[in-house]
């Protein structure tokens, strides 16, 4: 089992090269510059083709490349795995890792199905009970402008949160003729906009508010059901496109929407929470901005406020630079690390947890029922999936 | 009946003086100034209070008051009924102005019921067979950034429109201890945010895609649900926030919600609509203002243009002012006012017609019956609900 | 003489149909069923060319027209002149109509000489003790935002104001081949984007501050300097761009420029005012905004609110729509003709006076006079100034 | 003399571990991970206090540390110089490693007088001779929107600019009992905000429009004139604002002002480019955005567009994220070594160049004499001072 004793440099293990290997290994690699955190080393990055591997390590400062994740989490000098590959890959691995004693970081969503959710967070809560921790990559939890959005909400400057409203719009689907990946293939990507890019909405109305989701009703669509395939015109199994409304425990109702074809929205993850006392109001577009209205300021001079957040007294902006210099939509990732690394040297547990990532994951499926069944309110939370949480 | 030659200066008279009486009262009193429009004279302003509606005759232009409406309507030399009263109150004097030969435009929504508008179609179909026109006020349509919207998706700027969004936001009823009206109760309302403001987001969607909405998946939502009433506190009836997906006719989706208690927005009408070659957005809080974006641009300078809708070139514009130079929110009514005249002159039918009206009738019907159904997919537009409700 | 007493109505005559003619008719229009004004009616419009005029005061709403300006101001049923004609008949027309004892509200600027502008405050200060009012039509005073700015400024909200920025930005000669006009002569305009945008961006900063020019740093411009005249090319003989920087009596430093070739730019005038415990922006391209910071919000949550200009608690809106439905540019004009009633009524001194009107004239003097210098700095108030110039 | 074949590992020293010092290890630390680049090594980093320059060089990811620069640019390993001291030590560093044959970049301004950027551009031209490169570190024309702004303009795509607009708008100097520090005094840093920021926005001006500065007028101001030192009040011998008018070679006219004491403005480098044809505008507080208006599309539809400049084709975007996925402030330095890195690899001479960063502080010297001259017009380019530029 690994040690958590600090004094020991944590040896880290990627898995996986592409987009958010990428991210991640930037993460890994500048979070030292900008925070105190404990001593590790990026060992080894690990993929399929052995020459890209090998190059993309060089690339993004990892001393090793490796093609079987197998022999990278039975190595003793291996303390953390951050597993970057596709959704399909996620239980096994996660599943491995946490077994051999190794603190697992998965990128979001948790996984591509209910039952291999289910079994990750089984694993999650065996590994935690001797210390090893596990955190899923919600990575925008940590953009400072959310992180202080939580803080004021929690903090009551919203008085009692009513509405919340989450869209999530991309458009690099809009063009028919785009053609198939494995993203748009059911069985290896699960679902489409939903899983890719409403988890990511659904994780903040949760987190945001602090709160679960009770009942949903929900709708997917396909706009673009055929695309160019490697043999010809291929079916499209996934959603480009849904729509829900998300009654929370706690009493508030939230939308979601998110799209892969809202031609001129790139990465638009906006969020509007209405409370009885304040409102916030966020687009990723411009990560560094967060407006609040504070309700109780004088009529005559109330209106939302744009925040920059860039100051000291803000969420993890201390690590970066003076007033004013924004920062980046890859920072977040870093922030990500920094407090996984702190969890492990602290010996406390992450959040988002599997459990969280697994909230998420009822949600989504609650979406994909209420859709089928025509738009019929589908609770989240089958009490069969839950022994504990 | 009323004669058409437009020789003949048209008598006018209105009834209802409260906040759309005034917005209607200042069109009439401005149309002439800015456009070329046949004559006519601001006759008759009618309302229940003798003294309040003569101050407000005085106040906002009209020769005369009145508070009998039939006797009104009975006169000869009144060509033109405006019915700025609440709903409840639409198809009785509709009905019976148009029964007596007089052009009607009534505010919106067409009416509270079904019923109520189906007769109210029936009245208009049978007085536009001996040319008595008639219209319902959506005056969004009348915009020009709305209008110039709907000419760029028609002349197929957008390509295929897949996607549409609409919101529609205030926040007059945040408060938890603002007090019951008559909005607030359902025998006298009909509906709360539902009629009063999704009616505009829902014509928008009709009205800029040129298309009806076939079936939707709603749920209504009271987050107030008792106010303090004259006798004590007292139930609110109505929903104060709607949250729908339609299915358009032509195949594209829409979302539509709408709040009152959404701090912070005013008078938030959103739109957003997403096409194949190009996308739109807009906020009635910037009536002014249209942002396009046209997909067939350079990807190195595409982007949303924030069109000022303020030249020459632009709908309704030439009645104005030079480039730059703003209008408001009412000005909507003056080019609605305008328009009318025009039609009356011209012989030509208005629109949003009744039966337009009608049409989003249907859609908030569905609304509510899909929301009492938890959700379930209703269609709108069965054709026996016109012999039926 | 003109009787004040508000029991007998006050006739008016405009004098000039063009657009800042219309601007003002439909503020005489639409005033009294917006405000509680005393009586007033309008009698007579006033232009050269018969045909023109009498079609202009029948669409704008005046009883009768006329073309000899003299006349009108000799007719004992006119209590008040409101002067829209150009820049260079202001003197001639202003001077005469108070000494006929007539109210006067007379366009920006003043006039096009300061010899001009001196007169007229002569007459002004004659009139004025006899009880005859007079006003310059600053109207961007009464755009509510900027009302509101300047209470915010006045009650110690921004602390002590260091900075004030003013730019006033159009695009209606920004094409080489836009035809020669008198507005581009200097012996009929005075002077070019200077006296016609300028004098408002200087108005603007001495009435947001509440403290007067006393020395300024300037440039002219003429980015096009020939364009087409009716017998061929003819020489541009005013500037098409301005800058200075003026020092404010009271310590603060304000910069302003404006310029009528800024392409996009269509009615730019911006306002940013930066104190030492708070700072306001503005944009009358969206005139209902004001954006208002408050340095003594924590630095957490501290940022520009977008105040939207639109509650009862705001100026001149009570006459108007509930929150968040925005008027438009000209209502600016409807508020100052309100006011000048209400000084009539009440016996009371309108302003912007003829002598604040005088007080810009003086600054942009000195303004030329130090692009002539090279940009020397050059005081604005030499008391010699009066008798000389 | 330093190899410059590419197949050596280039040794770099870093002198300055400050705000400056951070932002450029930061980007040496993560060049390689996204662009291709000769391999080098981050070897030393230079400081006065050998224990805080040791903890640096540890966080920032440099081999050693050192105390003595002299004796680091005497190192056979060290082939690049990157000098990130404060500005009065520019001239006397570069010099020295220019001379011992080192690649130098240098922050800006080059330096704080005159006679020492002089010295600096004779060392770089010496230098130059025999192949060792020299560049000032105008980082934000490697700001991927910027970059692209003056593509654009170098296209065509504005016409002929006519105006250009730029100012740096900052407030960390707003509170009056903020302490003196070495920037404010004047035989430290030469000067304020001149120096400071000013230099950036002058820089952009030639740069965006690709022409130099013929003549300024110019004025300083200090607002807050004394402030706390060690040993009680102290006079602040800088200036914290500043206003200029420049004339350009090619006809444009620019303003620029800047300012440390614009309360709620954080970073805000503002640019506005007008051109007969089009028009661009930026703020530096969202980098990724390019406002830009095409002059030629039809009126109807023209209007600024906000480019979201994170597109594949955007410069420096292939090596970051997908599009949408935002950059921050810090990205701009990284650009910069990479491109400077890539000139040395090429052989070719970096830009900026020493003489274009002594083209900025003639510009600002200029400002500095006009405003000690009341504004008067004061050419840039005094002949003694150029030998060949």
């Amino acid at each position: 089992m690994t040690s958590l004793q600090t004094s020991r440099t944590l040896g880290v293990a990627a898995i996986g090269y592409a987009f958010m290997g990428q991210a991640h290994s930037n993460a890994w690699r500048t979070v030292a510059n900008h925070f105190d955190v404990p001593n590790f080393e990026q060992k080894v990055l690990v993929g399929r083709d052995a020459a890209a591997v090998a190059a993309a390590a060089h690339k993004y400062g990892w001393s090793e490349s490796a093609t079987d994740w197998r022999e990278v989490i039975a190595r003793d000098d291996i303390d953390i795995v951050d597993i970057c590959a596709p959704g399909w890959l996620h239980a096994e691995i996660a599943t491995a890792a946490l077994a051999a004693g190794k603190h697992v970081l998965v990128e979001k969503p948790l996984a591509n199905s209910m039952a291999e959710s289910l079994a990750m967070v089984a694993a999650a809560q065996a590994a935690r009970s001797v210390g090893v921790r596990s955190m899923v990559g919600f990575n925008y939890r940590r953009v400072p402008a959310l992180a202080l959005a939580r803080k004021l909400i929690a903090a009551g400057e919203l008085g009692t949160v009513r509405q919340i409203r989450a869209s999530y719009l991309q458009d690099w689907l809009v063009d028919d003729s785009a053609p198939m990946t494995w993203r748009l293939r059911k069985e290896t990507a699960g679902s489409g906009a939903l899983g890719d890019i409403a988890s990511h909405a659904v994780d903040q109305v949760q987190y945001l508010l602090n709160d679960t989701v009770a009942d949903v009703s929900g709708r997917l669509h396909t706009f673009v059901t055929e695309r160019p395939g490697p043999d010809g015109p291929e079916q499209v199994t996934v959603d480009d496109a849904a729509w829900a409304t998300l009654t929370m425990d706690g009493g508030a109702v939230a939308s979601v929407d998110v799209s892969r074809v809202a031609l001129g929205q790139k990465n638009a993850l906006r969020l509007e929470v209405y409370g009885t006392a304040g409102s916030i109001t966020f687009n990723l577009e411009n990560p560094n901005e967060l407006y609040f209205l504070n309700g109780t300021d004088p009529v005559e001079v109330q209106g939302f406020r744009r925040i920059l957040v860039t100051e000291p007294e803000h969420p993890y902006i201390s690590g970066w630079w003076p007033q004013g210099h924004v920062i980046g939509w890859e920072h977040s990732f870093t922030h990500q690390i920094r407090d996984f690394l702190l969890n492990i040297a602290n010996g406390t547990d992450p959040s988002p947890s599997f459990e969280e990532g697994l909230g998420v994951q009822r949600v989504l499926a609650a979406i994909e029922a209420s859709s089928a069944a025509g738009g019929a309110t589908v609770p989240t939370a089958a009490p069969q999936l839950v022994s504990k949480d």
